[in-house]
């Protein structure tokens, strides 16, 4: 029997784990937002990639590898076997777990009306926000990375591959876009309304793209079709039949006023059957969880539910997941002359091709100038969005951890932007200060 | 590289094992709640024992070992290997997050003040209550277990499984008690206070005796010797300074009425802290989560704390927990007339001792017949509690899945009596129908 890693041993580790990551993210997130205008989200991601081999392993590598061991080796007559650490294991799923419940309060706090009712004003910007990175990035990944294996994973061919590094620019943190809207109150304002729809639109053409890649990239014709074909059936039975069996959630809130022990069972149910479906059918646990949420009832049950959820989801589960994209991200993987030139093209490409597309498309459908840029500086924010993209991509071995490594870089530095320039266009606003739980 | 259980195999699992469970608690609890007049949660304790190996795993092994895998077989240069399934762990360190929370949680609504205002009339119950089932299951060790190897490790000495068993008979289920006695709104009538006094004295004094178990069984004095002297001047250390530190926790909460996010991570940091600590010096996390939230203050800032914590955890980390209790429960292992005879006498004895000792302890301190009952039968019930003893003392190897099963047993039926007798002697009661999160 290999199991001479205890329970409690685990279990010891996994709160030191805890403490130090919670920890870690409170005092590097209060230097972000105290000293350096920036939100505690994007500190969080900072953080990550610190705790990891980048930083803290690179300072002090036997305490990081005690911390966050990576592999545990065996004896076996005499043999040595390296396995996987199932300290790994336990940090992913409590970092799925917190991500399957962003998602899901991610989906509950998304206004389809809203965006439905606004969509037309957004097209020109939600276009160029897709087709100006989709084709850098496409471009990128057909020329100056061919040749070269640090890119992709072996069997990615290289239509997979300029789709995929296509559609991973075209990331948008829409989330935390929804909320800086809200908080700053320009919701109905045009700046408000662009934004959001565009972001949305950006964001669901860019999540397609990825399910395609993802199924064709199994190579199996079956399983493409069962994610694709699956993935859009559950879609639509989700918003359509579900919707109407889950409008009976709000009926007995809407009267007591309180969500019952029976109700709150039945709302995870209902969280943890779409995020298994969408994880057995290849396409992910994140697309189940938002659909779910998007289509519960909204009004007073969906504020107990959210208060309910969300700051122990987002304070205590989602850092997990910060730290497990931050383990993964090796800096030191970027070392050549060479990889470094990728990393810079494929910022700048980012930069260019969301954040200056959308400022010139906002500013040609007849928005002023700091309209125009406030607009592309938060379309140009990947946040968390950009980092559940990529661990799925580097999951599925779609990506290697050195390409991993540098769209990380681009998804920190795109985000870190966003709140200076913002606060540059905007002196007075607050609200970069106030979102924990942005993305 | 042993890693062929990829980590999306092990979040599919986890998903499908936590709808199976969650779904499985709210149909096994409605039944039992709807139709047989028990608690929400004494029928989760329920669930957890029928999806182990006593009814699912007896019914459909084969579909119980794929949901629930204990071990997984390697193959390494030709020779198969087996260890245990990553899957064990993931459980494991999940329903311990539910567990350090919940416990965290009752230390929360742990009122001392209460207790220590009114403990002189509860001494004769907690007294009876501790002596009597102490003496019959320290009898029960020292005869008829004698010269068997069914019940305890081998490595633990007769006065340990005298003090071990003698504790394990001792429990109440202190919460659950508080719960019922504070929604039938009991808490100042001599029934109330003699039940909770002598409720929080008895498990007092159970865990204390676990401590001494738990460090003696080690072996080695040092270890002893931390866990004693380390657990007590941790106590103290969190009971004084560490009170007062966290008395600022609600200075902003009763100015602002909210809790900010970086007071809400300063919460999650102490209780992770205190639950890290005591479970790296031996005496496991569950000391340490109840005894941050008993420093904890009360008032606007405990109630919004409740509220952000209790939900998540009680109803969807905590049925882990009883599911892991029940993978381990295997009543095919009491298969001989002796050990059904053992079990019957623990459950005797545990009933005899504390259910019938305190009604009559309660009777001579002057309390009507009824009242006496009632304080007897709430005594007795054991619930959670005695679970998360059972537990430990599994996984230090103090006793083995044969008694474990035997005590589970004793534990489920003590608490199932519960709430019928309750009942009977006063009909008019719906306290036991509200109360999930009892234990």
């Amino acid at each position: 029997m290999l199991d001479r890693m205890t329970d409690l041993e685990l279990m010891i580790r996994f709160l030191l784990q805890a403490f130090i990551l919670l920890g870690a993210c409170k005092i590097v997130g209060w230097i972000g937002v105290k000293f350096l205008g920036q939100t505690q989200v994007v500190m969080e991601m900072v953080t990550g990639v610190l705790l990891g081999p980048s930083l803290f392993g690179w300072l002090a590598p036997q305490i990081q590898n005690e911390l966050f061991p990576k592999t545990i080796q065996y004896v076996i007559d005499g043999q040595v076997t390296t396995a996987k650490h199932p300290s790994m294991f336990i940090l992913y799923v409590v970092a799925q777990i917190g991500l399957v419940f962003y998602m899901f309060l991610v989906g509950l706090e998304f206004d389809m009306k809203l965006i439905s009712d606004r969509i037309g004003g957004a097209v020109s910007v939600s276009l160029a926000g897709i087709v100006a990175p989709f084709i850098l990035g496409g471009i990128i990944a057909a020329t100056v990375m061919q040749g070269h294996n640090d890119f992709f994973g072996p069997n990615i061919t290289l239509p997979n591959q300029v789709l995929y590094l296509g559609a991973a620019m075209c990331i948008t943190a829409f989330p935390m876009l929804a909320r800086i809207i809200y908080e700053r109150g320009i919701s109905g304002t045009a700046l408000g309304t662009l934004s959001l729809g565009a972001g949305a639109v950006d964001d669901a053409v860019a999540w397609s793209l990825l399910a395609v890649v993802l199924a064709s990239s199994k190579g199996d014709p079956n399983i493409a079709i069962l994610a694709i074909g699956g993935g859009t059936l559950f879609a639509i039975l989700v918003l359509t039949v579900g919707k109407r069996l889950m409008a009976r959630f709000s009926e007995s809130v809407e009267a007591t006023g309180k969500v019952s022990n029976a109700l709150f069972t039945a709302v995870l149910l209902s969280v943890v059957a779409g995020a298994y479906i969408t994880d057995a059918i290849g396409i992910y646990a994140v697309f189940g969880a938002f659909l779910t949420g998007a289509a519960m009832p909204r009004g007073k049950f969906a504020e107990i539910i959210r208060e309910k959820l969300e700051f122990f989801t987002v304070g205590f589960f989602l850092p997990f997941f910060f730290v497990y994209s931050g383990l993964n991200t090796q800096l030191g993987l970027i070392n050549s002359a060479y990889l470094w030139e990728i990393a810079l093209l494929v910022l700048a490409a980012a930069i260019v091709g969301k954040g200056v597309a959308c400022t010139l498309a906002a500013r040609f459908s007849g928005e002023p100038w700091a309209d125009s840029w406030a607009i592309g500086t938060l379309m140009n924010s990947r946040g968390l969005m950009e980092l559940i993209i990529l661990n799925i991509a580097l999951q599925q071995k779609i990506i290697t951890p050195t390409l991993f490594s540098i769209m990380v870089i681009m998804a920190i530095v795109t985000t870190l932007m966003a709140s200076p320039i913002f606060a540059l266009i905007y002196p007075k606003t607050q609200a970069f200060r106030l979102a924990r739980k942005n993305g």
